[in-house]
């Protein structure tokens, strides 16, 4: 008798985006002619940058002539994208990484969800809340985050609360941990850390033998200096951490799908023994045994977003998303609300007025303004009380609904 | 301390593909001049379909403009792709699959991989003998393999020997089991089940709540009537069968990265309690949590193998394969040779000689020869003493090689 997986009958069903799609379609019902500006999306909004659509039909035309047609690439990522990928976001910035430990993948959704094959089932796993769902479910179905409470939270999870209290800084877990999930710049709060406060992260990290699954999604989103685009920037960081990045936010990928995974040669794992085992010879193997390899014309298409035009139009394309998140960070300040992030990353986290839910604020968002945010109790406890704004709209749009704050 | 997934250090290392390399560099540096002709790789050679390379030209074209740029897109695939999978390769078939029964993905190696996520750990699972390593080796990193015994099998893993006694159709299994792997046409042997055959494995699975994971990768190169395309040509199939399949060998999509997986909403899996419980449903919550979609442009391309020119150069490629089969077959039989496979496959299993082993007949067709196979015994026990051929060279080499055959 075929027996399914029982951790996945205790995720509950993901409402947050089916129910804000609910409450948005019943207020067009209600307002066939409301002006709705949707801020809830993570999605962009631009083109991809002319350099990788150029390489992309490039290599779309190579794969029609038997002399230039490509089959099975390498799982890893062919070595044009690697070699691309070390010399423009490690070595010229600095930090040492090898092409083998660089694995291309078709984005970083499938890496953070996959990651967790190579690890134990009983590892102790903390996340900061709120948090991307995606860390959160994938360990519930592995088995990794114990029962479902009634607060929403899961009984093996421990949460990392990041609130107005501890400046959106993680503190240190109290108890202890194996696996650590850090995002910064973050996603929901647009927050960052100091190389300082990484710093703290990874030394707690080597003194307790715990790894680090480091998202930097939102790097290219850093405007600060003093804010880390790499953990490996931070001295000893590739004894412990994974880093994972993404084409998506960067290089307007999210539907041509393409990022990549860090796994440092010198990052080890425990066996049950206590044996130091390769982290990175374990995620080779992952990938080679149930993946194969991204699609050659995608490859090539991120690789064109490091030539000197293609640089140019991905910085044009942060640019003006950065531009929107200041929009709308002076917009909400102006209008009297209390917010962090849009300096390093396309989210803006918004306080709702005192009293207010994240679903009564974005509630009066929507009917009010007829402005969709996300509401943050979607990402975890501590998200609650507050709504997402994100900058990846059309600058029209983005204006607009700042200037409805206002009225 | 970070604990590793202790599964993944008992799977032995490949050596089968790395061994083979060992063995030609070897050859070619003692012969440089050797006339190499490589027979045992699984790649095509033949070049993507013109339909399917203007289609990803178009698909990269409306992702440089805002107007018709596409970000993120369905988990699950594009209604377009979906419903142009259900209308030809079921529908027109007379097989009734609904679009919201496709899942559109990567690659069947990501999905035949993948799909252990939903299934408990407990479960026992039977694969045929020889196989795809991909079941064999998936399942052992999620612990659903037992330990790695001496003879090279696994303790927890049911092995249906396919071979010359039976005719190359693996028999029911004594004992009870959960979950069946079975692939047809097949890889490595390029053997088919006829559609009576394969309704004895239907009834079985219906009988004994089992769940039948079906790869019909080699679908298009059934020549003969009474070969099924599809697990679902049987009656009660849909109750019990999971179907993958791929645009790779159909339509050379090895290095573009396309595939889709079939999971009938009437298709019950089991809780701990008894309950059904519908895998349709589990599979959508895996890929909605893990997997990010199939990049835009390659699904465009997938689309148009669809289309009235994509078919027929599709069905060019097929005929291309068929006909360098038949040679392979007419060759070695010629030569003396046992064979089977071949005629509703890209793969001719070929007996070695009487007292070599695999690799003994692999390094005689290398050194010999100068022709390079794939030694059976790297697809598991029972393929020991055969060697696979493989149809997806060049006519010429194709030619050649079985002409050096005969000398």
């Amino acid at each position: 008798m075929a027996q399914i997986n029982e951790n996945f009958i205790k995720i509950p069903a993901t409402y947050l985006f089916s129910e804000i799609a609910k409450r948005v379609t019943q207020h067009k019902e209600e307002n066939p002619t409301a002006p709705i500006i949707r801020m809830g999306i993570g999605d962009v909004s631009l083109p991809l940058p002319n350099a990788s659509v150029d390489a992309m039909i490039k290599a779309a035309e190579e794969q029609r002539e038997e002399s230039t047609f490509r089959g099975y690439g390498p799982e890893q990522g062919y070595s044009f994208l690697r070699e691309a990928i070390v010399q423009n976001d490690f070595i010229a910035k600095g930090i040492d990484i090898n092409v083998d430990e660089i694995f291309v993948s078709d984005g970083a959704k499938s890496d953070t969800g996959n990651i967790g094959d190579i690890f134990d089932v009983n590892n102790r796993v903390a996340i900061t809340d709120p948090s991307y769902p995606v860390y959160v479910d994938t360990n519930a179905m592995a088995g990794r985050a114990g029962e479902p409470a009634k607060n929403g939270e899961w009984t093996n999870l421990v949460y990392l609360s990041c609130n107005e209290e501890n400046g959106f800084v993680p503190e240190l877990p109290v108890e202890a941990v194996d696996l650590v999930y850090l995002c910064y710049p973050n996603n929901p709060t647009g927050t960052t850390l100091t190389k300082e406060q990484l710093t703290v992260w990874v030394e707690y990290a080597r003194e307790n033998k715990v790894i680090i699954l480091f998202d930097a999604a939102y790097e290219a989103f850093i405007t600060e200096d003093n804010v880390p685009h790499s953990i490996y920037e931070i001295e000893g960081a590739k004894d412990v951490a994974i880093e994972f990045r993404s084409f998506s936010k960067t290089a307007g990928f999210t539907g041509t799908r393409c990022g990549y995974t860090v796994v440092p040669k010198q990052l080890m794992g425990f066996s049950q023994n206590g044996d130091e085992v390769s982290i990175n010879r374990l995620w080779n193997r992952r990938q080679c045994t149930k993946f194969n390899g991204t699609s050659y014309v995608v490859q090539r298409a991120a690789e064109a977003t490091f030539s000197p035009e293609g640089k140019k139009q991905v910085k044009a394309l942060i640019d003006f998303y950065t531009e929107n998140a200041r929009i709308i960070r002076e917009g909400l300040l102006k209008a009297g609300y209390t917010i962090v992030g849009g300096v390093n990353a396309p989210y803006i986290w918004a306080k709702a007025p005192v009293g207010m839910s994240s679903w009564e604020y974005f509630d009066y968002l929507l009917k009010e303004k007829n402005i969709v945010t996300t509401p943050g109790a979607g990402f975890g406890a501590s998200g609650e009380g507050y709504v997402r704004f994100s900058a990846f709209g059309s600058r029209e749009n983005t204006v607009e609904a700042m200037m409805r704050l206002h009225s």
